[in-house]
């Protein structure tokens, strides 16, 4: 613990930002910080919801301890809705309270001895879970030892160069990226399934944006042959319908997966998930299978579509402004290039001066220095008036 | 992993219900086993969840990540309610998605160097988490090398023999006690508590069935002198409200609980909590909530008294049977002796001849062995039925 560097990011971003409200009471703060989702839940999914809380007053309703790998109705919506084709069914999923979540019990699995890849930048909860687990060295120079930073910056269009890894046990893979909304295409994704039969490695694949994904780039690791011997998926209901606060996860970890000795790497975790879990609330979960219905996949898309229309006007006010700005089309998040500057110094300029709250792109490791990112999860006014005082301060 | 001895208790239990099923598919089978909640969750408590679940798809209403330590009302409720006048606020209080989930989080901040006790028997998710962890050594005559076994048995009254105990540094202490029902008396703890205090151990005191105790006995450790500067408290919503599927608990860290270089533990344990976890759904943290109301407290109140006349039920039928029987007086779980039998043998015994499930006492350490648990946990007449079973069986 002593290892890990001041808070937590996005803890800290809070810090911050309250510390600016204590001494301009009166500002106007916009948050497109955090990537927290603002727009309400669509009632088929509420009423989902609300209907099985009232059930458990039910004697025919009530349901105590569910699976710890949640319901099989769930498990199986999940698998049919978004691995359709891919090899993989209800017995592969594991439903969690979220991604972050299972993020730390796949770590509590790997244990200490093993060394992660993380692309640079990347989510902070992979460098700061594998440092809790002491998986790391000391940190310095913005690094922590024995952590392979794989850098992903505009010259190398956001895929890292797999050829300077070296011995790496687990990749976290983001994609679409989180913080830099940018997604590996399916020859890159090929390229790194290859790295990893090669080496030996599991990754672990987040594909909690992947909805955003406007291309054709894959959506889940999974549509590349050979990725059910290599990698594990995490994914979320977060960012697809609203469910930050109701918290709804999953992650495949599909039975091909095996460790060197032959021994299935979903056997161990689901002890884990039974050791270490008690399943997601029954009630997310009744949110969860609403989600997967004609109607909740409808209403799901439309929120999305709502978040990528903000995501444009985020791009485009940028790019007028004459700003390089990578993201943005496969990913709610806008990347903002200030070339030679300090992204903390950046954040703080835009906090105070226009009472706008983004994220320091060095909060996802070294390489993100110099850029912030631009979360495009906000009302659609607020959105609005965020560009228009983006205009005036860099105009 | 590899050390771990075959399924986590409760998987295991139903796993071997399920293959008496696949045997005798019309078998009426009663479950007294796992401690599972089976009673309807009151009105009050599951309206204040609907209408948060509704009131997420209204603009006004919709709230996404929310704190990670639960929302300060939550926080400041469970505080009001049941450490009133023992020096514990709200800022010491993390909302969790349940006691098991923060036991295994709690490991995470004591990492592998450290070495536990636990009561034995006790509930099987302290050793196992420790185990996972990579705190202990090989499995070997019922006890894995490193953990010290604190035997409570008929002879010291469920209370251990505290100078036994060699070099813990984490004291897992549940009171009252699942699985023997057994709650320390207020002389115990403090016995307890001087104890940690003289070894600079850490208790984590599980109290999760604190509203079962009918008598005097201390209802949280707090209620001892001192316990403030020792003592983890977690404890849950599950067997007061039926919240088993819901998932809502808490952990007490209090700010006065420093680690030998004076650094507290609730930093660490709060980066922990945001890191790891995301927060407790908002659902389920709208009826922890409801439960802490006067209505809710009388409503979780008279759940509780209905599993008591349960508990009354099975320790009188066992009594009139002859068996000595321990607990109940306190706790949901009364605990059976069948003194020189295997406890897996008496559980297959009661499963294959009267249909209803138990717990093998073994499966809480090797002085669980010769014992089963029989769980207060369900339908009137389930356990009116599952009564006169027994009464059939042992006659």
């Amino acid at each position: 613990m002593g290892k890990l560097q001041a808070g937590y990011l996005f803890p800290e971003i809070a810090r911050r930002r309250a510390a600016h409200l204590s001494k301009n009471p009166d500002a106007q703060v916009i948050s497109l910080g955090i990537g927290d989702t603002t727009e309400p839940i669509p009632d088929v999914i509420t009423n989902a919801m609300a209907e099985r809380a009232r059930a458990l007053s039910t004697v025919e309703g009530y349901s105590g301890y569910g699976a710890e790998q949640g319901e099989k109705k769930l498990r199986s919506a999940i698998a049919s809705t978004y691995y359709k084709g891919l090899g993989i069914d209800e017995s592969d999923i594991f439903v969690s309270d979220g991604a972050k979540c299972d993020i730390s019990r796949l770590q509590v699995l790997f244990g200490s001895g093993v060394k992660i890849a993380v692309q640079d930048p990347s989510y902070p909860a992979y460098v700061d879970s594998s440092v809790i687990m002491g998986q790391t060295g000391l940190y310095d120079n913005q690094r922590y030892a024995s952590i392979e930073y794989m850098r992903c910056d505009p010259q190398n269009g956001f895929f890292p160069d797999l050829s300077l890894i070296s011995n790496a046990d687990v990749i976290f893979f983001c994609s679409p990226n989180n913080p830099t909304g940018s997604a590996a295409s399916r020859e890159q994704l090929t390229q790194l399934v290859q790295y990893a039969k090669k080496t030996g490695s599991i990754i672990v694949y987040d594909s909690a944006y992947a909805m955003y994904i406007s291309d054709d780039s894959p959506k889940s690791i999974y549509e590349i042959d050979g990725a059910r011997e290599v990698a594990i998926e995490i994914s979320s209901f977060s960012k697809y319908a609203g469910f930050t606060g109701v918290r709804l996860g999953w992650t495949v970890v599909p039975k091909e997966l095996l460790f060197s000795d032959g021994f299935p790497v979903a056997k161990d975790f689901n002890r884990i998930v039974c050791t270490c879990f008690n399943g997601a609330s029954n009630i997310a979960q009744a949110g969860g299978l609403a989600c997967l219905s004609p109607e909740g996949l409808k209403a799901m898309q439309s929120t999305i579509n709502f978040y990528k229309e903000n995501t444009q006007i985020i791009m485009d006010t940028f790019t007028k402004l004459g700003f390089n700005v990578y993201g943005g089309k496969n990913a709610p998040y806008v990347w903002v290039h200030f070339p030679g500057r300090s992204s903390w110094d950046v954040f703080a300029e835009i906090l105070e001066k226009a009472n706008v709250v983004t994220t320091p792109g060095s909060g996802f490791g070294p390489g993100g220095e110099g850029f912030v990112r631009v979360s495009a999860f906000g009302h659609r006014e607020n959105v609005l008036e965020a560009s228009r005082r983006m205009s005036q301060l860099y105009k």
